[in-house]
């Protein structure tokens, strides 16, 4: 039931030199399913991340966010679901790090220079013992060419696997940027979000890289929501290989990659939008006018989180009241509802504290009845603005979430 | 499907002298439904109200804040359902002017001294016409024994009427506290919820009715959330007619008039949760241990607001994952998961940032099966508390609010 939204074709996803990806069967929660994946990346790569703030961080993401501190190479990178290893203490860590030790035996570098990553069920324990077993299928399987598979293997309550593909030329010559993401619920990044991971083979030094990502999430993953719960075990990482030997050094090319990584990233927070928990609708809130970009965005998410505005999306019901009250629930103390301009697409339904009196019903339904629209507020205070994405709430959102475990 | 909430027997809502309810089919939205409520105040009666802090409060919502703020007495309450009078400008003001201006026509008394409410669908134009039409019957109607009537004339999706009453003795003698109120959805009051009244045959001071509605508020109806969306008409508005001669002036009276208050305003705001719209479970979130109570409030809203948690909740499945994932998202940025005790009802399930080792899955299991229960939190950060009561997220409140309109 994604909205707009169809597994990648593998043919348009680019290797990247310099990083194979391996997948494997492991059982972690049920049998006969891909549930793990390797990645590997060939010396002298690079990796920065961005990770969940959520104060029950998982065990991988406290893990992955000391091997990335200590300023080590990163040579691998582990992925199970069935398991998020989160809310399970000083065990889940010695769990989680059980995992780098097994990859780095099976590699042959440091624990340190591999970063696990986990995504599924909290609070049980991670089944080890059966990601140990499964990592020899998953290096058997090492290739270059394996980007579909990955984003497969990665997938949850995931209806379409997610991954994309880029290639830009910087100023030393051609470099390629591929990515993969999972996430349709408890889908609020923060910093990041469920599982996203990008990588190019330009070369590019571990400070730089750090600041590219933190700046690509911040226009990409951290731009949408499905129902407001962040996850404890968000994490998005992007890795340079080097192996195409064009080195990202100046402003220029930083620029040029960063772009190019931002819509990479930016297709796959997308996509995590399209394929939101029961989604049937994808909606775009733009907020303009803000006297800043914090204020735009808790606008914007004011509107994106409102258990009644989604249910009205849902119903293709243009509720205007429900998107007022909701502005009018974001918290600006001295907003003057007489400025505020409310768009569906290219409509204007308010202005003035009231309806447009050009507005008719059908005008509004009409928008709401597409897959796709844009909610867009005029707030009249200043220059700033800001837009996220975000998706509706229907039957099928109460049924994935009620049924999840059993 | 109300939680445990079954319709106030009208013989135990003990009528309050000076105080009279009258109602009568308006035809406001639907036909052959009592939507108008009309009450009438003695000579020297004195009230007090909080209102919605959304900033597209309801053009009734500025005009009664501008009659009590007048300072003058209250001589009268008209409360219309079935369209809100909300994002409706200076015309929706108007209109709303012009009920208080037929309604002390109809009883001899200022406009100034009318207050008025009015709740349903936003961003409407009010039929005024049809309201003032409706106001003979609702004169004709007015007597002290109608708080039954009263309760059902104010219901929107609410399915079962909301009242309650108590006797208090006071120093001089006693006084009897009647209230109502409705609300289902949009529900997650900052300063009161959507229709709240509460009268009193005691004699208050205009200021200390004013404290005492603000006390009263903070700790029922502003502790409730349904879905989180404030609405834009909420109101709590206490009114004290002095008629039973029995003068609340002391600070022990105030005291025991303010606990009999409460106990009306949270068994009304407690009946708003039991109604929430879709509710199967009723449920208190207790946060103790914090170092403040806004963050202990913070917590417990964070747990009460999650989509993820509500689902779980009505599923009866005691998915604790999902409960440290909202209390890890509350915030609160040194929250150590390491100190965290959770308990559902009686039952230790995490402790040490991870599951309680004694804890098992039947456990939790059996306290959410039930149609009660208590999440209770304790953060090991220091002595404050706070208490909130909320409901779950089921089918039904995705169908209520789909199909809201049609």
């Amino acid at each position: 039931m994604a909205v707009n939204l169809t597994p990648p074709d593998p043919a348009s996803l680019h290797p990247v030199a310099g990083i194979e990806l391996g997948v494997a069967m492991a059982g972690v929660r049920k049998a006969n399913k891909r549930d793990l994946l390797l990645m590997r990346f060939g010396p002298g790569s690079t990796a920065a991340g961005v990770f969940t703030q959520n104060r029950f961080c998982a065990a991988p993401v406290i893990l992955a966010k000391r091997h990335l501190a200590a300023g080590a190479d990163t040579r691998a990178l582990v992925v199970n679901t069935g398991n998020a290893n989160a809310g399970t203490g000083e065990d889940g860590l010695a769990r989680a790090a059980a995992v780098c030790d097994a990859v780095a035996r099976s590699l042959g570098c440091p624990a340190q220079e591999v970063l696990p990553f986990s995504t599924g069920v909290i609070m049980e324990p991670l089944p080890v013992e059966r990601i140990i077993a499964g990592l020899p299928a998953a290096v058997a399987d090492l290739r270059a060419d394996n980007w579909a598979a990955a984003a497969e293997a990665i997938m949850t309550t995931d209806t379409v696997p997610k991954a994309t593909s880029r290639r830009v030329r910087l100023g030393a010559g051609e470099v390629t940027v591929t990515g993969i993401a999972k996430g349709a619920g408890m889908i609020r990044p923060d910093m990041a979000t469920m599982l996203g991971f990008v990588a190019t083979d330009a070369k590019v030094s571990h400070r730089a890289l750090e600041a590219l990502v933190r700046q690509v999430a911040d226009s990409s993953f951290n731009c949408i929501t499905v129902d407001g719960d962040t996850s404890t075990n968000d994490a998005f990482v992007v890795v340079a290989s080097g192996a195409s030997g064009v080195v990202a050094q100046s402003e220029a090319d930083l620029a040029s990659l960063g772009r190019a990584v931002t819509e990479v990233a930016s297709h796959l927070a997308q996509a995590i939008v399209r394929d939101g928990e029961g989604a049937t609708k994808f909606i775009t809130v733009r907020i303009e006018g803000g006297c800043s970009v914090e204020e735009c965005r808790r606008v914007a998410y004011a509107i994106a989180h409102s258990p009644l505005v989604k249910t009205a999306f849902f119903a293709s019901d243009p509720n205007l009241g429900r998107i007022l009250a909701a502005i009018g629930n974001a918290g600006i103390a001295d907003l003057d509802p007489s400025r505020l301009q409310l768009y569906l697409d290219a409509v204007l339904v308010a202005a003035n504290g009231g309806r447009h009196p050009e507005y008719r019903e059908e005008m509004g339904a009409a928008a709401l009845a597409k897959p796709e629209f844009t909610v867009r507020a005029l707030l009249g205070r200043g220059a700033a603005a800001a837009t996220i994405w975000t998706c509706d709430l229907s039957f099928d959102y109460v049924k994935i979430n009620a049924e999840y475990r059993t």
